[in-house]
């Protein structure tokens, strides 16, 4: 059923004269892509070019080319040459997608919602994070600092507190979000298709806050949420806090959530209150929704008078032109609610996000207000002056490259290290790959395993209300390529494939 | 039973020469004093120097002292001469107790636990307070800017960005309350008396989430919360959003909670889960719990297994020496979970507070993990660094006779301004007034008919689910008493006068 990944596989090492001398050349280019010196996209020279740099003969230059074509490092294209692979793209085979008809059964085998509980097993990796011997973290997901420009966003912010003497003095706990950050988000979401006036835009402490707040304003303990599956497991926390019960839908990595099972869970789950989705990179699946299935979304939430939450991480991360329009844009009744965090594309120290509540949003303030009171005027003040900054777009369009670098050098990694019969399929942008091991091989050993080497992961269980993923992980791309990297990937490829065993 | 106001009144305004003598010397040290030329706790010049420097008779100086003292302005202290008065101790009587031995009836008249329902009129104080037109706003607790050294904590910030250049890009969304903000509220917590590790601080968003995590983790929907009655009204929002019950206790102006009304409340309601205090200065009464009180609190919320969350939003705002010692100083069982907000004392726009949540921490910390993430780390670090340091001392040292100042300006103004049978008790530090207006008059009349007039109070009706409270009102004393002040309360008092007919 499924594929065995397809990626760019190691040369044989030659370097040695014995080595016929296209092997010797194409691994000299594979060394050329490895550190970067010829990048993905860029264009490889030509068989002439290699021909006259090399002194090597036409059939020796057509070789080298094939044989790193071969191997996935470099693509043709017809009538143009050969180019640096872009494996973020084609090629690469994806895991099959589940039953799409009807919403995942709970772990004991039954139909329905269930009370989540699963905040034990996430307290396993929230502790595990604070162990002072983790030498590589791959469990979170959060982009490091080294890509951010810390430089500028301290000068800003030494320029802010310049400007506005008072701001750590001034407490604004009943005048709501400051109008500066209302203006500047209102502005971002027109331009990324959504009509909100400034007044509906609330600051939260990121999207955590932001997707509590939607649930707790449209759903009482004992009510029902349909999530994706697999699902964020901060959601889940979340959902088992306000005393909700969950129901797993199944996603189909080419769309995302399934409205067959979503059609069939209102029919079966009178209590069926809301959904959540992360339709731009799903989080761990890193499927893009097309926008056809947005907007029938909306509508099938709109008929069914469900709130439709719409958890906006990683979009600004797509790999893309321009990025895709959140789903909001479709929505003309209010049942979206809309939660933006920049933790994870502006500034993670930060913590700041906002959301607009639609029909709800009313409710929602009034919890904000109840429960935490306005977030920080620094942080609201600086994130709007930020993502207003031509700073903040020359930012994204470095990261992505950056990250998607990270995401195939990890991914190379895995294929040269993992046991056969692990798959993956390479998103389209993001901070992480999720990967499906060999039939047989539990990633919640694998997690154990690897804790005591110093290496953190995040098991395929604790996205998911059931042990349905146990057999998966999500590796986080977010550190840069280092060697320290590599071989814990080594080790994790080693431990996996004794798992098999 | 409750006593008038004693309090300095207005003088007849003389200045025209055709008043006696001892008339124009009282007018004219009178505008000394509110002109702050002499001020509070200052001696009053002598019999003998009044007769040299005026060159009036004995009678006539012995006069104008008298006078002076008649009315408020001055304290004679036997053998030693006047004083400007410091209305902030002794001679003001309060007002009188409720019936302490029992919990409150509901709104209904039926006794017994009622849900909240008070966000719509909160929302219409929330609302107001955005209103442009606001001209004065007493209707806050929040100290303003002036009252903070800004310049110091401004350099503080910008010395920690440049010594942690990373701190605004670096998330740590898993890694639980940074060490350094731990250690240093732990260090603080030792010195206030209490025995906390490190590892028990878990910072939070101010008060208003620590207490809502706090009754999120020990009851469930339906549950009861005992709360002091007067109470923050921001407790009942927060109650009211967790859909819980309040129970509300009676409070004696000199002890705080009636533990006989509580004891009477375990008997009566199976379904009491938690008893919330603010034992130091109580919000809005201003009591200073004593510290056999304290300890009995605790110890009856032990033996009935019931969570006693504090919240100390004030304690280092009381008058003395040394601030009072928190109630969980006195816990042994871990039953107390103790809240402390920063937001008033050290820095309003940091919003940074920090909790620790006894037997029920573990349970604290998921459900912040669940709801919020951590708190952003520059606040953590600039508080930590903040409170460690000398000039936080200093700044409390400035700080409580400057709000002591503008209380008793208030209040001074509120005895000249206000109809006769309004009663106040000033309280011993802190930054607000409750009002007991006279016997008819409504304090929610009175909120709307100021609007009207660009002043916002607090009416006493959002200080409890019933509406026991209509004929009192909050005032805030975080303002500078400025003649826009004056002017305010001046009309306040022409307002409630007017009601009163």
């Amino acid at each position: 059923m499924a594929t065995r990944i397809q990626m760019r596989s190691p040369l044989p090492m030659p370097h040695t004269p014995e080595a016929p001398i296209y092997q010797q050349l194409a691994a000299h280019y594979r060394e050329a892509i490895e550190k970067n010196a010829l990048r993905l996209g860029m264009r490889m020279p030509s068989v002439r070019e290699l021909m006259r740099r090399h002194a090597v003969s036409l059939s020796t230059a057509l070789q080298t080319l094939r044989v790193l074509e071969e191997r996935g490092w470099l693509e043709a294209r017809p009538r143009v040459g050969y180019f640096v692979r872009n494996a973020g793209t084609p090629a690469l085979e994806e895991m099959s997608d589940p039953d799409l008809r009807e919403p995942f059964q709970a772990g004991d085998g039954h139909a329905g919602a269930r009370f989540t509980g699963i905040n034990e097993r996430i307290s396993l990796l929230v502790e595990s994070g604070r162990r002072a011997d983790i030498r590589v973290d791959l469990g979170g997901a959060t982009p490091g600092e080294e890509l951010f420009d810390t430089r500028w966003m301290n000068r800003s912010a030494a320029a802010l507190l310049r400007e506005q003497p008072g701001i750590l003095a001034v407490g604004r706990s009943t005048a709501g979000t400051h109008p500066e950050f209302q203006a500047a988000m209102a502005h971002r979401a027109l331009k990324a298709g959504m009509r909100l006036a400034p007044q509906d835009v609330m600051a939260t402490s990121g999207n955590t806050e932001a997707v509590h707040l939607a649930l707790a304003a449209v759903a009482q303990p004992g009510d029902v949420v349909a999530v994706e599956s697999p699902t964020y497991y901060g959601l889940l926390q979340g959902i088992e806090s306000l005393g909700l019960k969950t129901l797993e839908i199944p996603c189909s990595q080419h769309t995302g959530i399934s409205l067959e099972a979503l059609d069939l869970a209102v029919r079966t789950e009178p209590r069926l209150r809301a959904v959540v989705v992360v339709p731009d990179l799903q989080m761990p699946l890193g499927t893009l929704m097309p926008d056809g299935h947005k907007a029938a979304l909306v509508k099938f939430c709109a008929q069914h008078g469900l709130a439709l939450v719409e958890d906006d991480s990683y979009r600004l991360l797509v790999e893309a032109a321009e990025p895709p329009r959140p789903i909001k844009a479709w929505d003309v009744s209010g049942h979206v609610i809309y939660c933006e965090s920049l933790n994870k594309t502006l500034a993670p120290g930060l913590r700041q996000g906002w959301m607009t509540g639609g029909r709800w949003h009313e409710r929602v303030q009034m919890l904000k207000f109840a429960q935490s009171r306005n977030t920080n005027t620094l942080g609201q003040l600086l994130a709007a002056r930020w993502t207003a900054a031509p700073a903040f777009e020359r930012h994204l369009l470095r990261l992505r490259p950056r990250l998607r670098s990270q995401r195939e050098r990890m991914a190379q990694a895995i294929a040269r290290y993992f046991p056969a019969g692990t798959r993956l399929r390479l998103p389209p942008g993001g901070l992480s790959l999720w990967i499906q091991l060999p039939d047989g091989v539990s990633s919640s050993s694998l997690f154990e395993q690897a804790l005591r080497q110093g290496i953190r992961i995040a098991p395929g269980a604790m996205f998911s209300n059931t042990a349905r993923y146990d057999g998966f992980l999500r590796l986080s791309c977010a550190l840069a390529f280092t060697d320290g990297v590599d071989g814990a990937l080594r080790t994790l490829g080693q431990l996996a494939g004794a798992g098999r065993a």
